[in-house]
């Protein structure tokens, strides 16, 4: 993906998108002993960078297909992504949901105009629901995360980042399905030269991790961490693009990310999910690393339940 | 006190604080039915809006006051600001906080290069405290709301957000001490034709609004309020200005500060302290007073226990 064709994406979802804030912190730097950027994607639209990639994969579709609209199969930030998505351009979007997904979630998503279909809380069962959609309305099946068009989506996160501090040495991301890791490697070897990503990963879900060792997409057996943005796998269509330019994936404890989750709410006065702390919790196992450098760190939401934190 | 003079101050204290950003929220502005602007102090340096009124106090000392440092008393919010703003201009800063204070604020003083000193949790002790220390190193006492230079500094907050945003109608802001609300109304009579600052007070410590209605400056018997900050009564540097042009004190129940904290944390995805939530849950009992108009809110400060949340 080149850089004129990222400019192009990014021109044509900016309308439909915040373009995030910045921020830093003295004392945050001090402890880093870098200069560490902050970009804030807990302040996007629907509260995370998933508006991005659903933006792009939504405009990206044909005329016939926007008149049969979109589906996927998410109770998390790419369910409520889609569904204000879909609505600010105008486009149905079908939602198929575990009926044991939590209330608020539903109601977010209903709130942005998303239509839900219910199913049984196991893969099998929403896949299957997922395509009973698109056969009874034509709709267009978007995947969260392994999808090029949403990948591609994602990569305008970095690329605000890069256009105001294009001298970063690194920038770190969470890693789950792998959509964000991917975009930003995009946005990195098109907007710098020498800029690399890392991806942070809670040591309970180390797929990503294992897939970098082994080669092959690998999967969790246990899904246990805080981080429950992060409990999904790698797919065909980042794990390339994660595999061939990744500079490497830092696991972190539930511990470490409960500890960085903390210093972004107390010292950067930010609400941000578990998933975002994860790339700090990285940043800070690799102070020697950085050590003196400009780094960014991708926010990456904002959407916690407040009455159930960590700390 | 007159633009030019605002100004200067503003200019000259510049250098030693952030300008804050303000905030918006489609959601917010759709429940409040107006446009409401929030003027984010939780991002002011050491985390509060205290950091402006500090600033200007010591920055407008002689020469020789400066030498001798300052000295105020207070737990909260202004022995930090106090205690950065004479680190940064050079100053000493005496601290007296009561024993009991907790251990994070004695912290964030002394990590911030307060000298402190302990007394009796009462407000004579404190006082006497003040006093001995004055005597004994001549330094000058700052009281946390209740002295101009500290009112001026408090001005420009709303300076900043007039700037930005001329055409407001209201700025909501929280009263305890009054210097917050003193300032944002000098700020209001300079800098707009025909802007009105309206306060919010919890109701369990509803001394400014009885003090509104009796003329005289009154104080709370109980002090039960989640908005510790708002504890305080008026003094009679800021009663004058507040009496004179305050709009009104709006009353709001705890349940109700509570609401708009969740608003703020959950929709704007910031950390701000109860006190910053009672202006918004002002707002939201003024529905009528404010529908289809611009209005600001100052968020003043983020410094909450996150292990302690009301929610």
């Amino acid at each position: 993906m080149n850089k004129a064709s990222l400019q192009t994406i990014h021109n044509n979802i900016k309308p439909y998108i915040h373009k995030t804030p910045v921020f830093t912190s003295q004392l945050l730097n001090d402890i880093c002993e870098a200069e560490v950027f902050f970009k804030c994607e807990n302040f996007q639209k629907m509260g995370a960078f998933k508006m991005r990639g659903a933006t792009h994969a939504i405009l990206n579709l044909t005329q016939d297909q926007k008149r049969k609209g979109v589906v996927t199969h998410s109770s998390g930030n790419f369910a409520q992504a889609l569904a204000l998505a879909a609505k600010s351009i105008g486009v149905k979007a079908y939602i198929v949901m575990p009926k044991n997904a939590p209330q608020v979630k539903k109601e977010a998503v209903l709130g942005y105009g998303g239509i839900i279909s219910f199913c049984e809380p196991t893969n099998q069962a929403r896949e299957a629901m997922a395509k009973k959609i698109q056969q009874e309305t034509g709709a267009t099946f978007l995947h969260p995360s392994n999808n090029i068009d949403v990948i591609n989506g994602q990569a305008t996160a970095a690329i605000e980042l890069l256009e105001e501090y294009p001298n970063l040495k690194y920038i770190y991301v969470p890693v789950g399905g792998g959509g964000l890791l991917a975009g930003t490697i995009l946005a990195a070897n098109a907007y710098s030269k020498n800029c690399k990503v890392i991806a942070g990963e809670p040591e309970n879900v180390n797929d990503a991790y294992r897939s970098l060792l082994s080669g092959k997409i690998e999967s969790n057996t246990a899904n246990n961490t805080i981080a429950d943005g992060l409990k999904t796998q790698l797919g065909d269509k980042n794990f390339p693009i994660i595999k061939k330019y990744v500079e490497s994936i830092q696991l972190v404890t539930e511990i470490e990310i409960v500890k960085a989750m903390t210093l972004i709410w107390q010292r950067l006065k930010l609400v941000v999910e578990p998933s975002s702390a994860v790339a700090l919790a990285a940043v800070l196992k690799q102070k020697n690393k950085i050590k003196g450098k400009k780094i960014g760190v991708i926010l990456s939401g904002g959407n916690v339940d407040i009455t159930n934190l960590p700390f």
